[in-house]
């Protein structure tokens, strides 16, 4: 149970510059140049904790005028349908620009669902900490009735209603110790993204396939949809490098359009990739359907959901049979409780979820909901592995603990949401140190 | 051609206290207190111009940035392109926050769409006025192949390509020159969404239906969802009045899930509803798919499009047969450029686009789309109307005109989008008149 009152909420905006060595380039952002991180910041109580969420600019009336009244006396769910259900009380006769913002400026999408998630994932984490447990931890805990409490399922009854999500939480409950002592021993599985950004030099990804290799990764992913015979070239190369047994993904970042995604995989077809990730749109849920079905028979699935906006579009994705592995994203959707409902969908439709990570903070984040997922919901590893990609886990208080290619659980109570109060003055944009000498360098 | 450079963008958050009266009310805001309008204000060369998105706060770096640097040397496609294409120039070495936005706080859909589609209103109205021809001339005139420079054809080719989108252009020279006369002469038929909003009385009801019949309307809406024994009466009611000729939609604003929107239409379908508009999320084509399935037997369509945020989700509507009316919005979808692709799509597979309007100069903009539809895309009127919602058209420069139920197409030059610069000084929040004194009444 939280209990408090919000009395304040500050946004940062801290930024990394890791396009300056082409980290997390892609298909469509090949100078990747500022990664992203605002977090705000929750005072509750005597209280304080960090989530974050993409872009909002600065302080802003609209968040803090009706959140300022938001007491918290039960769980999240009444912060969260209060916030995510369109601020459905009626009572003032002048409603805020926030509850019109949540309609008009969605609904349930873009930069009102995004702050909406970031301030939600600070209430479960500050949930988690008061409770004693890290997140994961307080949800395989909960009584099954009260986590569907937390579940918004507006537009999803016609695939799950709340007695069918009851029982998946009932059957998992079975063999719930033996898997949750599985993860405490080996952890979760994971695959790397860090060895093959696209802007990487042939000499670079030979070299960081090379060490992973050493390091004991068995599954890797590869940018691709820029140029073909630049892709064919680069997946030869890792392919040679990590031999036909290991697992290959490739990742085409919302590049193609339909017909497109389908030509342009059947050529990279001879290199095995277990699936193609963000073919087109994220938004073209028949699309993805028409790839499904050209490219599941020459053994390629279809993955996305790293930006798929909620789980409307979830539901469609499985109803159309459009994509064959599920990848939910922390920051996203409406934080755990949005995500909660689409790890039950994909288990009624039994559809891997393999979350996308990477980011800042993102894997420190996802790891809970998938341990999680394993532990109460999927109750197996079967084409299931969480993205990783390592770089910026030095700036939070409690990061990743990733052995033998496995996150192991996080300990530390709370939703790892926190950042190190040097890291954030460091980078804050653009006064912080390391963005005055940028900016100065620039000319700027 | 518009030509020029921006030198400066502001934003005005205007407001306009229409629940005071009940008008807008729907079933999912009882009382909606405020319409929002907050026109950004474009500043290219020595000329002035205004159109409008929903909300933005205050003036922002992160649009001001980069678009003082656009040049506008062609047409709006150039600007286009680089706004809503994720700003694929890659010059400098440190992309803006903009970049980011557009990629992360989306793709194409809430806030940062909102406001691009704004600017670009804004640019369409500006080169409308250089060429000295209201928006809709100016596209019945142009060229063809320059009005496919306009669009995006990205994640649509699956259903329409330029050369079957030339196609369809070409088809429309036909004929083109006595449509135009009919225009000029009859104007577009309109709808009217004035006289039942959900918070009105009954009496207010009958007497708005009695007036509007007086003075020619055939077509009436009537908000529908909150209350199942509430729509009967007061749809029984409206039916009486109007008598079994006249036109009945309804409208539940996104209120149900699928199969309780399918259960509740069919005990309203006694009273004839030509439509059944926003029935469920406006996400869910899958779920507009299954409940026009089931409604059209009965007799009712399923209309929706005032919240679909881009062409990828209205291309799906259309392959999914999921709707029977398709509703552009002139302010959610990335202006005039956007909803191009939107009627293309809608033409090629025999849809009639009914436009949706009201709000604050949503009638004003879309009139021009419509109007250009009919004269070069669709060529017809069966089973096409256009809303219209007599409020805050006082507020305009250019205000519609509206004869014998029908729009008159506008003569002024532009896009009809500028307010009356008394009138923005008047509606700002929280500073202008009207605000001043509401907020110090509520003793705020």
């Amino acid at each position: 149970m939280v209990c408090g009152r919000i009395s304040r909420l500050s946004v940062r905006d801290v930024r990394f510059p890791t396009s300056l060595g082409s980290h997390g380039s892609d298909a469509m952002q090949l100078f990747q140049t500022i990664s992203l991180l605002l977090p705000p910041v929750l005072h509750l109580q005597q209280l304080e904790d960090v989530a974050y969420c993409i872009p909002k600019k600065t302080e802003d009336k609209c968040t803090l005028g009706p959140i300022s009244h938001i007491s918290l006396q039960t769980n999240p769910l009444l912060f969260y349908s209060r916030l995510m259900q369109k601020m459905d009380s009626r009572g003032t006769e002048l409603p805020s620009l926030w509850e019109k913002a949540l309609k008009l400026i969605g609904p349930e999408k873009g930069a009102v669902h995004l702050a909406t998630a970031a301030i939600l994932n600070a209430v479960w984490d500050l949930w988690a900490k008061q409770e004693g447990k890290p997140l994961w931890k307080l949800l395989v805990d909960m009584d099954p009735r009260m986590l569907l409490s937390c579940i918004d399922f507006r537009y999803i009854t016609d695939v799950l209603t709340e007695e069918e999500a009851y029982e998946i939480l009932q059957k998992g409950q079975v063999g719930k110790k033996e898997r949750e002592g599985q993860m405490l021993t080996h952890g979760y599985p994971a695959y790397t993204t860090s060895c093959a950004w696209l802007g990487y030099s042939d000499d670079t990804l030979k070299q960081l396939c090379t060490q992973a290799l050493k390091d004991g990764w068995t599954r890797f992913k590869v940018k691709v949809g820029a140029d073909l015979q630049d892709d064919i070239r680069r997946c030869r190369l890792i392919r040679n490098i990590i031999g036909p047994e290991k697992i290959l993904m490739m990742d085409a970042n919302q590049r193609w359009d339909v017909p497109e995604a389908v030509e342009w995989m059947s050529s990279l077809a001879e290199f095995k990739p277990l699936w193609i990730e963000e073919p087109t749109s994220p938004d073209d849920i028949l699309g993805h359907a028409t790839i499904s079905k050209a490219l599941v028979p020459l053994g390629i699935g279809v993955a996305t959901g790293e930006q798929c906006h909620n789980r409307v579009i979830f539901k469609q994705l499985l109803q159309a049979q459009a994509l064959q592995f599920l990848q939910i994203d922390s920051c996203r959707l409406g934080s755990v409780n949005e995500n909660l409902s689409v790890l039950l969908m994909a288990k009624k439709f039994e559809i891997p979820v393999c979350p996308h990570a990477g980011g800042v903070g993102l894997c420190e984040l996802v790891q809970h909901l998938i341990i999680f997922d394993f532990i109460s919901v999927s109750a197996s590893l079967e084409n299931r592995m969480c993205e990783y990609v390592d770089h910026l886990h030095e700036h939070f208080k409690y990061p990743v603990i990733i052995k033998n290619a496995s996150y192991m659980p996080p300990q530390d109570a709370g939703y790892s949401t926190e950042m190190k109060a040097g890291s954030v003055k460091k980078h804050q944009y653009p006064d912080g140190e390391v963005w005055k000498k940028l900016l100065a360098a620039q000319g700027n």
